[in-house]
C-alpha cells in the first residue's frame, strides 16, 4: 500500500509527502495532532493537517526564529516563547550561555508530551533548569506580565485555529508591555508568495505597536512555497544597532544559522517590499 | 471533475497543483511538453513531467539567473544563454542596455514556439533586434565558438534528460574558452535541500574549469523545497570586485532582484557549505 499525506494551501496547490506509518494520532482541546513515519524526511509533526516540521529539516525555522532576535539584542537574559510545543525554539535559545531564565508558554500540554516522546532531539531542552515551562494560554501570560522580558519569540501556528489571538494589534501592544524598555520581538510571519492579505495586515498591526518593524526570511522546504517570513519588532534596537555577531560562531550545532545569514536575511525581493509598501531602499 | 498535476521529488515527496485545463500537449525529439492551466498560478509549463514555470511566479527564477551575472561584468555586451526556450531569461538580459548582442541556443524548437503561443509575456524578447535565437545544440556551439562572450548562461534542465552533457568538466573547460579573458556564468544549479551530491560534483567539476565559482540562491517556490540554487563561475571577476550595483534601480519591471538582493544572495546556510566544503568565513 502507498500512503501519503498531502496538505493543500488554499484548496488549489500543495505539498504531498509518502508516509510509512502513522506513530500516533489524537486530539486534544484545540487542536488535532498528528505524527508521521516519512520515507524521505524523518518524522513529521502535523496540526489540524496542517506540517508543523519534519526531522530532517526543522532546523532552519528553529534556528532562525530563535537567533535573529537572540544576535540583535544585547543582552538577552530573560526571554518569553509563546508556543514552540515542540520545544525547537527553546532548544537554540538556550544553546545562549547569557539566558538566565526561558519561560515557554504553551497552550497545548499534548504537543509537549508527544514531542518528548516522539522528537526528543527537538525535545532536549525541556529538561534545561533554566527552562520555566508553563501549560497556559500565550495570551493571557503576556497581559499579566509587564516590563519582564528581554525578548519574546511568537511561535505560533497560522492565523486560523487556537493562535488568532496572537495575530492582532491589541496582542502586539501587550508584547510591547511585556518587554523591557529596550526588548524585542520576533514572530513567524507566513510566505510572502502566498499570504500577502495577511502578512501586510500583521505589519500594519505591528507598526502601531512598535517603533522598530522589519521582515526577514528563511528557506523552510515543509512549509508552502518554501519561503517563510519572520517578523523582528523592537522598542529601540535596529537588527544592526548592537548584534552579538561574534557570539555567532561560539553556538553550538547551527546548521542554517550563521554570521552571513544575519547579515544578509532582512534583503527583501521587491514583491516582498510591495507587499509591506517599503519603498527602494 | 477535480483535475491534479503532481510532481514528485526522488517518488517520496512532491508539489501538486489544481488544473482547469490542459492546453498543449506534445512531444518533440527531445522531450515532452505540456502547458496547462492552473486554477492559482496562471499557465505552467512542464518538461517531461517536471514544472519548468509559472506565469505567476516565473519572474523570481528568470531574475536570479540572468541579472546577478550581468551585474557581476563591468561591461557584458555579448551574451550567450544555452537553453532557456521559454525566453524568459533572454528578456532579462535584454533589460541592459549595454547588451549588444544575445546569442540564444536552444535545442528544442517546440519550447520556443509554444511559448510564444502561450506565453507571450514570458517570450517578449523573441522579437528583440539584439536577440539571435538558434536552434542547435548549446554543447556543440560552445564547443564551436571561443573567446567570443562577456557573460554565458546556463539556463538548462536537470541532469537527467537533454541537458545532461551540461553538467560535466569537459563542458565547463569548453564555456571558459568560450568567454573572453574577463568572462563569467551563471548556472541553475538544483536544491540543495535535495540534490547535494548532484550539487558538489557539479560544484568540483566547475571548480576544475574557473578560478572562481561560487554559489548563490533564491526563492523559487515551484522548484522542489522552493530553494533555488546558482552557480557563480568566473575568470576574473569575484562578485564584488566591479559589480553594476548602480545601474540595478535603471534596470525595468523588476519584481524580485534590487541591490540588495545582490549584495546579500552569496550568504550560504551551514548545511548548504557543507555540501560545498566551504568553511565558516
Amino acid at each position: 500500500m502507498d500512503l501519503w499525506f498531502t496538505e493543500l494551501y488554499e484548496n488549489a496547490s500543495g505539498y504531498t509527502i509518502k508516509i510509512k506509518e502513522t506513530l500516533f494520532s489524537g486530539k486534544s482541546r484545540y487542536q488535532k495532532l498528528d505524527i508521521l513515519q516519512t520515507e524521505q524526511l524523518g518524522k513529521m509533526m502535523v496540526l489540524d493537517g496542517l506540517i508543523m516540521l519534519t526531522e530532517a529539516n526543522e532546523f532552519s525555522y528553529h534556528e532562525m526564529i530563535a537567533h535573529v532576535p537572540m544576535t540583535a539584542h544585547p543582552n538577552p537574559e530573560r526571554v518569553l516563547i509563546i508556543g514552540g510545543g515542540d520545544g525547537g525554539t527553546a532548544r537554540e535559545v538556550l544553546k545562549h550561555d547569557c539566558v538566565k531564565e526561558c519561560v515557554m508558554v504553551e497552550i497545548d500540554e499534548l504537543v509537549i508530551e508527544k514531542s518528548k516522546e516522539f522528537f526528543p532531539q527537538i525535545a532536549s531542552a525541556f529538561d534545561s533548569p533554566k527552562l520555566n515551562l508553563l501549560v497556559q494560554d500565550g495570551f493571557k501570560y503576556i497581559e499579566d506580565n509587564k516590563n519582564a522580558f528581554d525578548v519574546v519569540i511568537i511561535d505560533s501556528t497560522d492565523p486560523i485555529g487556537p493562535a488568532e489571538p496572537l495575530f492582532s494589534e491589541h496582542f502586539y501592544k501587550n508584547v510591547n508591555a511585556c518587554l523591557k524598555s529596550d526588548g524585542l520581538m520576533s514572530a513567524q510571519s507566513e510566505s510572502p508568495y502566498l499570504y500577502n492579505k495577511i502578512i501586510r495586515q500583521m505589519y500594519t498591526d505591528m507598526g502601531k505597536a512598535f517603533p522598530v518593524v522589519k521582515m526577514y526570511t528563511g528557506y523552510v522546504p515543509f512549509y508552502p512555497t518554501g519561503m517563510w517570513s519572520f517578523a523582528f519588532a523592537s522598542k529601540k534596537y535596529y537588527p544592526y544597532s548592537k548584534p552579538r555577531i561574534d557570539m555567532i560562531d561560539k553556538i553550538d550545532n547551527l546548521q542554517y544559522f550563521n554570521k552571513e545569514i544575519y547579515s544578509t536575511c532582512f534583503a527583501l525581493p521587491n514583491f516582498v517590499r510591495k507587499i509591506l509598501d517599503e519603498n527602494d531602499k
